[in-house]
């Protein structure tokens, strides 16, 4: 029997071990080690903020399998351990122990760079003081938790109205600590258009959140070494904990040092069978670009739901089978409180920029029949090309069960469906579930209205068009 | 000015009404008149079980607009008047006033059928006795609740486990009533396979509710001119209050003896924008058969949502406007106590019907992210086409929040897309919203490895497919 094929994977997380798995069961012949420098396999990131909140109690309820597990299922999956150095030409990866610093080489046929994303952790004064958090790894969760168990904060301030930022703000309240949310934008969550982001800030202000919105973070003011408060550009809030969630950047520092080629957005560029420019060489998760649904553009979106997908698509085209991945369009959902919130497709500053031409529906309905005990309230808002009426992007915002209505969008977007079609789909109802008309259909109707009053205007030539970096959770 | 060309729309619920609405709306110049037999116009009939479970108060509450609001917009909307014939030489309609039995006749420039669907109501003894309601028009679900709340009944019985049969299940037990179903065939809800129907029958039964099946009713004891029970075949179930559900058929007398062409369902052939075989009248509703979208037959599906959609194409049409009414897939949604139902698309006895060979995918998954609090429940089955992998249709069952899914394989099926392309769908996740791969994923995701499983098994020639009647709520 000749030597057994070696995968290695770097990245332990969501694409890293689901591409090592899917691999592994398709070729049980195959030799597979994956590397993670956190302390932790295969956990449900996006889990945190709920630990934080004391809704989940165990952190071990994240983990999705540890190490043990995956030595079970023929693979070895070391932690703590980081990947520091790649080389194509030997085939082979330098390995540093993070408890001890030593470091030692493996070599491998097949390699999975999965390395995630790396928090944007902005170098200002104060920095460095004990009581500010991000939330990267799943240790860094574990240990906010047991400070908020331990420390009893007070006043806590969450800097960065993104996903994380909103969950953060609905466990701490939850905690029963008074939170005050920074941003520097002048709108929570980029990924809405202004009007939608004002009706979760309303949101925000009603549940007692203190929110100052265009007022970037300059200094963290500290005493004896712990942090005492936030400094914006308007004032200092006075804080004892401090949560950052600013957003992600692509990590690719060993893909680039290895010669691999970056896409235009600064993540590593992929095939759709999840292929890198090196031979043998394959990427998935948050540190690769993605093809965009609606625009045809290289976007980095960091999402959990897309690192699954990308992995187990990668370790089928390692395991000899054939898959693709078909491309994102950054649908996300969360909420705050008792506000829902969910988006799909392109926005319309993204409509703006890519130079298409769009038309708005939006409608205020409700998520149970009018008449329904309770029927809550919901707004959707929707975009659809002028001319063509293909649909382009939505966004809901509303109470309890209004959210999840965004997948209808997400389906129709991959499908490509128009307006004019959408408005008549044969989506369920019955009175505890909708009106008749449901929400979703209306909103599409009200954009075909508009698209057909759009159809013979005239509006100004379109500005140059230039793809974005457009990132997400 | 020439003198106004008149619309007549015989029916005044969700098809007629909204019709006559559209029309009047594009063509101001219209005279609209509408011919209502029941007692009110354009009313939710699928509130009715909860206006007899008391979670709606007050009856007016599911009218959407009274004949006085018509009014206000141009329609004169006649109620207890019933059009009795229909002469198309001369243009023609013969009323009758219900209450005096009186008649007279109107004439017509353009005619709208929305006559709805009859209630199947069997001929047995002791049919006539009192105690026994059936839910069509909103009276009747008046004089029912009247009913309960006067009598207080301890022991109803509930024949026929459709939708509406289900409905008033959940909403007797709300009342405190003692509820026996009791349904011929062999399984609740023939609109799903008998696999995902037995969820729901275990589900009743945790409930308290005693269920007979595969027992049809043979007659109705009754006492002093009252109800005491229903006599099925297998014993006599007492009762002080009998609710039946045992399905619809197309009313469609007054177009057939005005020899318009009916489908092969039975009921009354229209293009797809509403027009009927005879020039100038058109038919929307639950009067009129429907393409399914993903057999491509004709089928009878009487539904509020189809009704809607069709009254307003028909409408748009009227008015002079251009909207195709696209088909059905018979997507429909219920509840029961704590238990969600959903389906869409073709079930497995209809595939076998059609000569399609398929494959299933069945996935148990939870609402909510596993670790997450209360995490909920929901099984998913999918059928996709053998070869192809084309999606079918998907059927759900489970707790709350999980039913309302079936949504996105309502628009996967209308786009026609394959399991295959479905399980890579960009889906919304966060932890209270689901699992991070969304168990419709899953399920698409079977269905994809059992397609591919049984590409080139040898399966038995087909039996000779016929296209069978079809009804559903």
């Amino acid at each position: 029997m000749p030597p057994a094929e070696r995968l290695i994977v770097v990245g332990g997380d969501a694409a890293g071990m689901s591409a090592a798995s899917q691999a592994k069961r398709q070729r049980p012949d195959l030799e597979v080690i994956t590397f993670e420098r956190g302390w932790h396999t295969s956990y449900s990131a996006c889990g945190m903020p709920y630990l934080v909140g004391g809704l989940i109690e165990d952190p071990t309820n994240l983990i999705v399998r540890t190490p043990e597990q995956f030595a079970r299922q023929g693979i070895t999956a070391r932690v703590r351990e980081e990947v520091v150095a790649l080389d194509l030409a030997v085939r082979r990866v330098t390995v540093r122990r993070l408890e001890d610093g030593s470091e030692y080489q493996e070599s491998f046929d097949q390699l999975v760079l999965a390395t995630g994303a790396r928090p944007l952790a902005p170098e200002l004064p104060g920095r460095e003081a004990e009581g500010i958090y991000g939330l990267s790894v799943l240790m860094d969760g574990i240990r906010l938790r047991e400070a908020v168990d331990r420390e009893q904060p007070r006043h806590a301030v969450v800097v960065g109205g993104g996903y994380i930022g909103l969950e953060m703000v609905e466990n701490l309240l939850r905690r029963g600590i008074a939170v005050t949310l920074v941003e520097a934008a002048d709108q929570v969550m980029s990924t809405l258009d202004p009007d939608m982001a004002a009706l979760v800030a309303d949101e925000l202000r009603r549940e007692g959140v203190a929110l100052y919105l265009g007022e970037p973070v300059q200094a963290f003011a500290t005493r004896n070494g712990h942090v005492t408060g936030v400094v914006t550009s308007q004032r200092t809030v006075p804080a004892d904990l401090v949560v950052l969630g600013l957003g992600v950047r692509p990590n690719v520092e060993l893909a680039h040092q290895a010669g691999i080629a970056l896409g235009m957005t600064g993540a590593i560029a992929v095939t759709d069978r999840l292929q890198t420019s090196a031979e043998g060489v394959w990427a998935a998760g948050d540190c690769v670009e993605s093809r965009h649904l609606v625009s045809y553009q290289p976007v980095f979106i960091a999402l959990g739901t897309v690192a699954n997908k990308q992995g187990r698509i990668c370790g089928i085209n390692i395991g000899g089978g054939y898959a693709r991945f078909p491309g994102v369009l950054g649908t996300a959902i969360t909420r705050v409180g008792t506000l829902e919130i969910a988006r799909t497709g392109l926005q319309e500053r993204e409509c703006r920029a890519l130079g298409i031409d769009y038309v708005v529906g939006t409608v205020r309905g409700t998520v149970r029949a009018g008449y329904y005990p309770d029927p809550g309230w919901l707004v959707i808002k929707v975009l659809a090309e002028r001319g063509s009426g293909r649909l382009l992007g939505a966004q809901i915002v509303g109470t309890e069960q209004a959210a999840k209505r965004i997948d209808v969008f997400a389906v129709a977007l991959h499908a490509g469906m128009s307006a004019n079609e959408f408005q008549y789909l044969d989506l369920s109802y019955a009175p505890p579930f909708g009106p008749t008309w449901d929400t979703p259909l209306i909103a599409a109707r009200k954009a075909v209205e508009q698209a057909q009053a759009a159809a013979y205007t005239v509006t100004p030539w379109p500005t140059a068009p230039f793809p974005r970096r457009n990132s997400h959770r």
